[in-house]
């Protein structure tokens, strides 16, 4: 093992790994070539790996964390849809269990006027992912090439993909590397590789739904806000304006958890109706996209425009449009029970009478992702049909007897540990809980000032 | 890239990688799979590159670097010397410029009845190497197999080799990733690397000379007696008596700097002469040897037999009996103008008249390098006839225009950049320096308290 050369001579991965080890601050040309040159692969795995290393435990400054970002996003195409006339808004979550705002969100605010070009990823662990969920629908293709992606924006005003092959590959590489070597719990490489791939999706506007809770990757609110702090600060040096709200994941979102059921729920609050938390945050976050779209004045009036989007359905229907131009089967739309569905179902009930004092929400996302409703690992496939559907919630009174949760499942050895991991995870106590969580934690970003 | 499964299921890089980076101590049995696995090419550089990033920041307890150097060192053969009678009794030094004694304390312990089984290195960067100095002598061979290696100790009672491919391999694989992704520099990694190969020489005692000042990798004290005890408490953890003095690096060691000038010097001191510096820290050394070789009841009355051993010849009868038994030419030691020269001389010159007041040793050991006598990479061959001679050191009185150098070079351009590092690494000034160092600053070790 030599050290490799570089044909810049200037630049030295060796140089950069001990300078990061030591504590000193990188320069933007030095992080660009270690980025570029990673991607063409003129440096080893093993360098890398170590620079990674470093900078989990030295962490980054803004103007590194900005760099960072920038060399990842320009490792690729970045989309220039400045030729379509709306503003571009897109959300990103950190991943939750039951966040399925999403495939609300995406219509509801292309049917405002806003344009929505949503690259989306797979669940991991037990978090749900929005590709897992769009697939539920038959037929749904969330593999477009960016032409036909373009095209689908074009004429719905929104479109949802995964990650194609062109945008920020530096990236993935990173990311499959981070992966193996236990470098992902980084803030600031977790900031740069969400924002470099939202920012090469050539939008003006992003929001941010950063989770706390127990279903959360950040578990403590203070962690959270840092995250947050961080990618808007990072979105807002690259020129776009970025809001980040703190939301809660201490208890799933929403009632149902698994791929058709949260299809199921979503058509739901499409229709007007649906979990109240689950439709709050909806419209929350709808607020916010079409207030930063330029569509409302104000964050509060966009709330009140997405609601009267719901109630008329024409969410619902921009939705369809999107489904059908993707090449889903609209009427697993007008009709659920198209929808994939599980052979059997079971119930977990309440061993006593009380209050639901908590419930263990990656508890819950992991019971989901053993009926193989998620993934352990990368390559697992996973079943659209399986999930739970919580029938109380935190707070919620239980008599002895009463059910807790529906168990939909097509391997009976699965749902036995599957029940058993949702009764530990639902703790029911004599009083109501002491105080409840709010669905918004808090707002960051300066665009926050202009609520 | 996917997680490198393992034989043994229970344990997966990955995990120990995240527990060191959260700086979570790891288990002797952790520690033993991660080096086993990694010298078997069970996982991958890339792993164990982040690993030891994690070590470099992280640290490690006591108990951990034992048994990272437990591990290596049972990554190879050990030596089992206990069929020859006497104690085994070894001596490292952590590297300086013009640092020769181990040629001189091999013999020197020999004819005092103690077993020297010495495996050394060669030079890198501004220090010099054991080994490239042996190679200086016409036709010396330091690439004995170990069955040579121990018919040399039988006959001889010293023997001087490199490393073999059978003394821990995991150090070797280990020291090749080491040097690429920045991880050289951490304590814990530099005592288990040298406690490993020398514990595996199967010595009873170790006498470590652990260099501090401009010319050693510790320049200061503190590190250097960091590193020191952490090498006492690893050797005693693992059964074996150690005591390290921390020594003085702050001006090369003697007047002679370059491979085969440092053989001429050696030569002097067994013949009973020398430079003062080079002769007292040779003693000082020997008399720790004989002491725990158990020839001697105090260090006190070993330095005394190693100088009466210096006078009477007997060490120079050992050393020449060595280079015979080792191929080397017995009559490059009696006339040393056999001895590899260059073919020419040029001399460095007061520009002023004073008193030195410093020699930055680095930068000397550096000129060396220039002048073709070590290396800057691994690969780099090594000329033994070019070198330094030093007519003066800190604290002699120089007149403006005396000679304060001799350079011995084989290229003019060369010879020109040395001799510019040589002036400016000498300092000259009006007064004397206010004080001098001592060249034994501490004595660490439980061993020390017998003194």
């Amino acid at each position: 093992m030599t050290q490799p050369s570089s044909a810049a001579t200037s630049f030295r991965a060796i140089d950069v790994i001990r300078k990061k080890r030591d504590g000193i601050e990188l320069s933007g040309y030095e992080i660009e070539a270690l980025v570029h040159a990673y991607t063409k692969g003129d440096i080893p795995d093993y360098q890398v790996s170590a620079w990674l290393m470093a900078v989990v435990l030295r962490g980054m400054t803004r103007p590194e964390t900005a760099a960072l970002t920038d060399a990842m996003l320009r490792s690729g195409e970045v989309l220039d849809l400045s030729s379509l006339p709306n503003r571009k808004v897109d959300k990103h979550s950190t991943g939750g269990v039951g966040d399925k705002t999403s495939l609300v969100l995406a219509p509801l605010a292309a049917a405002a006027g806003v344009t929505v070009p949503m690259i989306s990823g797979r669940g991991l662990g037990h978090t749900g992912g929005t590709l897992d969920k769009l697939e539920a629908i038959p037929g749904f293709n969330v593999n477009l090439a960016v032409a036909e992606f373009r095209r689908v924006l074009e004429v719905c005003g929104c479109a949802m993909i995964g990650q194609t092959a062109e945008i920020a590959p530096a990236d993935r590489k990173l990311y499959v590397l981070r992966d193996v070597t236990a470098t992902v719990e980084s803030p600031y490489l977790i900031c740069a590789s969400i924002m470099s791939k939202k920012l090469a999706e050539g939008i003006d506007a992003l929001v941010l739904d950063v989770k706390t809770g127990s279903g959360a990757f950040m578990k403590s609110e203070k962690d959270a806000a840092f995250l947050a702090e961080l990618m808007v600060e990072t979105g807002e040096r690259m020129g776009k304006q970025v809001v980040a709200l703190i939301t809660d994941m201490d208890q799933p979102l929403g009632n149902m958890i698994g791929n058709a059921l949260e299809v199921v729920e979503v058509i739901e609050v499409l229709r007007g109706g649906g979990p109240a938390d689950l439709r709050d945050l909806c419209l929350e976050l709808a607020g916010w996209m079409l207030h930063m779209g330029g569509v409302t004045k104000s964050v509060a009036e966009g709330k009140q425009q997405s609601a009267h989007l719901l109630s008329s359905g024409k969410a619902l229907e921009k939705f369809r449009e999107m489904v059908q131009l993707q090449g889903g089967d609209p009427r697993s739309i007008e009709d659920t029970r198209k929808l994939p569905h599980a052979s059997y179902t079971t119930t977990v009930v309440a061993s006593r009478s009380g209050f639901i004092g908590s419930l263990q929400c990656e508890q819950i996302g992991t019971a989901c992702v053993i009926l193989g409703g998620g993934r352990e690992r990368k390559e697992d496939s996973v079943d659209p049909a399986v999930g739970i559907v919580l029938h109380k919630k935190v707070g919620d009174r239980v008599d002895a007897g009463e059910w807790l949760a529906t168990i939909h499942y097509n391997a009976e050895s699965r749902a036995q540990r599957t029940k058993q991991l949702i009764e530990e995870s639902c703790e029911i106590s004599d009083a109501l809980p002491a105080s409840t969580r709010p669905l918004v934690h808090r707002v960051i970003g300066k665009s926050g000032e202009k609520r």
